[in-house]
């Protein structure tokens, strides 16, 4: 059993965060963060599918793949580093060199590498990072590092971009008397239909567990969390989830035990948490949209509807407009790529524990309008697709499409 | 060689179209269309890969695939007959009915049969069709059967739901000094995209043409036409693409000839056109865009890569805003679940026959972003991806996403 408790990256033992403004793009605000760890962590760590991958992907993909153990994660908004070359990929490493130097000044036991160091950056593409901006954050960021949740949350806030709030999650599970954490941060709010969005998510733990393990368990929760929200449908070329456990806890996390459950329901819960709060800051949206597929014949299935649903653009302006125009939820299912018997299809529409029965057996049933308008008009709406062919389940996540989509994105370099 | 010329439907011999006002679901404008060829005519046709079906879908595709010959297509706006169940498909079957009747009484020499009319209907899911409605326009269409440029004309219109303009298009051939024409109307604004949109298109040609070689050149030229327009990644449970061959130009088309190649022309023209009219007439929409991916591969990767482009919402805000944020074309390429060297590829952007390079080997040019937004501000704009990796080709059409599309389908039905 794991307890949901406040704070971010920040909330491990032995971790330590930093923001700082070092004008990458942005006046007058912070856009760099730093993730650090005095003990070295292992990592494990997913990233975008798209075949347009941002230098800092490419530096990130290598490190984890190799096992590379590591002391920090250094992240920068208003620039996404993708589409920029091999001045791109030089300005990456750069930005690790700084922070490594920095980070060993510091440490004045050891030397911390530059592969010690994974990068992360969010914000425009096709523009080139600048080297004074980074050198002056990384000395910025090194003097600002603090274990205290104000710094987890500080560079929660310095990695946002479009996102109007900034993203935490954080839980604890106790082993044998110890206790053991995991935390987290994320970006992310256009550009998001992960496989794995303009989407930086970093989570912290200091449970011992191995690579490889820790590798297995991130692939698996990010499939049913990250992998399950969509703002835009378009997938981009910076997305990255890191996990980093420095073992601090002094608490070993195997399979088949009861800590690894725990462990397990704990960075599910900070995953899915953090997942979450990017679907309901998705750009310009008012409000969070859940759609649960139930009774499918396959996890896969469920999935694939669910997510296609919540991509349509014609549900999200309905949902926009409160108007149970469930016509559209049919048409999205249809669409999903997958086999089922549209006459069997339940729709049910949920808000605050209330329900209504949208659809019976695929055809429209005999509801309110006026009760749908009034639950649409929620700040979270949940649509159940009850498939009546099997016992499989998923849920996916999004947001209304609104007007304000429209604006930020027809001028956002402005 | 083909000749593009005025008109729609009507525009091949033998052909006569209709609308009337029959009050199916708006008021104060024609909602039904009638499309009557005397001498009876083989049909092709394609429809939408959406598992959930309209009723006239079931019915068209049963037809269409047993060969039936076919006297009329009649077509209603305003319901779409998807969603409705066992009731639907009988309210569709009666539509066939009263048509049929009301054309065997103009008919003195021959009875014409409910299953020589197929149907096609479009506007809300969900939503039953009435008997009485259905009946009075039967009656009306009959009586309003003309062969003129402007029966056709008056029958797209009839068709059109938030679509702000009907489209039509006409084309001609000569063999063998006789000439052979072939015409054709659409609809579509929302919902499009076409795998086969609530999308609805007939052509008629008065060639002498085998079902199976019409059916063979139709869904060759909707792969690379109708399904290569998207507005909203919305694929439809309506999409219905049908083609009516009544041989009355006396003109046999066989494969292998002169003849073919130019009745193929004409037929692709059509179809071309047709789809290009409803990207350019997108819900919202202010312009055209086109994506050309050149020099790719393979055709199937330029049109996957072609289509990921035009459906990115980022992109169509982007377009709006008049912004060259070239990053989210490279983007949406990326993700288009095709593998490429980003590093190769080129991005030029062109309209009104001015040429602006956006993007060199993968990373931005040096380009005006005055120009840019001065040839994004076109009503036909045209980007250029060039692979640099083959010799094949492929183009697609969509639109730019506003505040107007969110605006028309927040409250669709209301």
């Amino acid at each position: 059993m794991m307890n949901i408790i406040k704070g971010g990256v920040t909330a491990a033992k032995g971790f330590q965060a930093a923001s700082a403004a070092a004008g990458i793009k942005y006046e007058g605000r912070t856009d760099m963060a730093l993730v650090y760890t005095e003990k070295e962590a292992v990592c494990a760590g997913t990233f975008t599918t798209n075949v347009v991958k941002a230098a800092p992907v490419w530096w990130d993909k290598e490190l984890v793949s190799k096992g590379q153990k590591v002391h920090a994660v250094v992240l920068n908004s208003g620039i996404a580093n993708a589409c920029t070359g091999e001045e791109g990929k030089e300005l990456n490493q750069y930005m690790a060199e700084v922070v490594a130097e920095q980070l060993t000044a510091k440490n004045e036991e050891k030397t911390i590498l530059p592969t010690q160091i994974l990068t992360a950056s969010t914000g425009v593409i096709g523009m080139q990072l600048k080297k004074e901006p980074l050198a002056k954050g990384a000395v910025l960021l090194q003097e600002a590092l603090s274990d205290s949740i104000e710094a987890g949350t500080q560079a929660a806030e310095a990695i946002m971009t479009t996102d109007t709030v900034s993203k935490q999650a954080a839980a604890c599970l106790e082993v044998d008397g110890v206790t053991v954490t995991v935390g987290g941060m994320s970006k992310g709010s256009g550009m998001i239909h992960p496989n794995m969005a303009t989407m930086l998510s970093v989570a912290t733990t200091d449970a011992d567990i191995s690579r490889e393990l820790l590798q297995e368990m991130l692939s698996e929760i990010v499939s049913d969390t990250f992998n399950m929200i969509s703002v835009d449908r378009d997938t981009s070329t910076n997305d990255t989830y890191l996990v980093l456990a420095n073992g601090q806890s002094g608490v070993t996390i195997e399979k088949g035990t009861k800590a690894y459950d725990d462990f397990k329901e704990a960075l599910l819960y900070v995953s899915e948490s953090l997942a979450k709060q990017m679907a309901a800051d998705g750009e310009g949206c008012t409000r969070l949209l859940e759609v649960q597929v139930i009774n499918c014949q396959s996890k896969e299935n469920a999935k694939q509807l669910a997510k296609s649903v919540i991509s349509s653009n014609l549900v999200k302006t309905m949902v926009y407009g409160k108007d149970a125009n469930c016509g559209r939820i049919m048409c999205a299912l249809g669409y999903a790529g997958v086999e089922f018997d549209p006459e069997a299809v339940d729709l049910t529409l949920e808000a605050e524990g209330e329900n209504l029965l949208l659809v019976k057996n695929g055809v429209p049933a005999d509801y309110s309008e006026e009760k749908a308008t009034e639950l649409l008009g929620k700040d979270k709406v949940t649509v159940f697709c009850d498939m009546k062919e099997g016992s499989e389940a998923a849920t996916a996540w999004g947001c209304d499409l609104t007007y304000d989509y429209v604006k930020i994105n027809g001028d956002y370099r402005s």
